[in-house]
């Protein structure tokens, strides 16, 4: 397959190939894992835009892979699936106690502050070295959308206001959308980019929407029922920036649905469908 | 909600809900926990169709729930979800080092061995108590199919051969079908209904077929890439009985899928549509 890529499993999944790949990055300074889902259309030697999703606190690759249901929107459409995981892992890199620090809580930046900052370089890895990697090795297209789910929402529309251009569209379940103002972010933020509050604002969703001049169609979708909404999750802040500084936010609240991958796999179908719209548009 | 059903979750998806309960059970003589997915059709006071669903070796009732992706089509249907577990559980009741026996392995049958004759009543409790339970207690009606994988495959197939008039059609995926005469089987019921050779027959789905009179629907897929197909599954043995003694099976080998949930996933649709359409005739 590749020299660089070193294939882990492969499983057939609506007429495609659900796979794990293990490689050497150079930006995490570690092994990373990740998952991939490419369609039936991929498989013809044809080249698919690629959708990317970032994984909330805690999730490896494979959470998103077995319980999302996705693939089957995803082979209707053409999409590949590139599910990386959420740090860098392993015994000599390091981690915390708590769950929302240090291995499964990357929070999609680059860490400057010790000992964070030798591996942790989350935004590297998924920007740059990941689409590079996959387009060169798999029949992946450089057209990219990007979504994901609570720390991933958060992932999704930062990353993708803090790169224009790599990401025709960006959507997101339940996002962290004001880190620098809530609990999560704020200790994350403190031990990965240090005290200055400065810092934290170039990595803060709603912030970013006063300062980024380039637009892109965003979608979020938020459930109700969910019991980090009112500390943690706060869309309300969102929309308000969105409203503010004139971005397109297709927002909706779902009453009763929780915080889980039932949320996620009820509306994921839809998720896809706007960005292949946006990608077939691009 | 009920004095018999101890609500232990209850999530939103897919504009219905998937919710566990916790009940005592007089079959299996222990607590017995399980999953339902009630579709929109069942909130307005009406009574919906429930398809059993019974999982593989190793499985709890929550495997299915989480990784098959069914609850779609089961709320555009108006289909319930039923997921049991797959054996009695707890501290007290009777298990084995191996996985595929004791808890996690109950093979849908009532155990006449001792120490398993105790608890390990699997066809009373999926047959008989569960159905009149969530017929009292839950807003579904008294058709029923049944389906499963594996193990599950085994119980769906034989539960409904051996209960006509129960089940409307019943599926499988990758199913054991001739336990009598595979390595699985043979150890399960040689601990569960002793070494007499003739009480195993009553149990294996490829023996009943040449014994049962009443037809009902089949419907079973398999994996080509399956590691368990030759030892484990042998399925030409159920489509020889089925040629045989006149069943209607609707057999189909899937090149390249295994043996996991992305293979359930890739055809779970259409199952739920394969007992839909019987269900809506019946």
């Amino acid at each position: 397959m590749s020299a660089t890529l070193e294939l882990v499993s492969s499983q057939r999944c609506f007429g495609g190939w659900q796979r794990r790949f293990r490689h050497a990055s150079a930006s995490t300074r570690c092994e990373m894992t990740f998952s991939v889902y490419l369609p039936p259309q991929a498989q013809a030697g044809a080249r698919v835009p690629a959708l990317y999703w970032l994984s909330g606190l805690t999730c490896t690759d494979e959470n998103f892979s077995t319980k999302a249901g996705a693939q089957r929107a995803a082979a209707e459409l053409g999409l590949a699936l590139v599910i990386p995981d959420t740090s860098p892992r392993g015994a000599h890199v390091a981690d915390a106690e708590r769950y929302d620090l240090g291995q499964g809580a990357g929070f999609y930046l680059n860490a400057t502050q010790a000992p964070w900052s030798e591996h942790y370089r989350m935004e590297d890895y998924i920007v740059d070295e990941l689409p590079a990697l996959l387009e060169a090795e798999l029949p992946i297209g450089p057209l990219r959308a990007i979504s994901g789910h609570s720390m991933g929402g958060h992932g999704a529309l930062t990353l993708a206001m803090r790169h224009p251009g790599r990401y025709v569209s960006a959507s997101a379940f339940a996002p962290i959308v004001n880190p620098a103002d809530t609990p999560w972010g704020q200790q994350a933020f403190a031990a990965y980019l240090g005290e200055a509050r400065e810092a934290w604002l170039a990595h803060d969703a709603s912030q970013l929407m006063a300062t980024v001049a380039h637009r892109l169609p965003l979608r979020v979708d938020q459930g109700g029922g969910d019991s980090f909404l009112p500390e943690q999750l706060q869309p309300d802040v969102l929309c308000a920036a969105a409203k503010a500084h004139g971005w397109a936010l297709d927002y909706t609240l779902h009453p009763d649905y929780d915080h889980s991958y039932y949320f996620i796999a009820s509306l994921i179908e839809a998720h896809l469908r706007f960005h292949a719209g946006h990608l077939a548009r691009a």
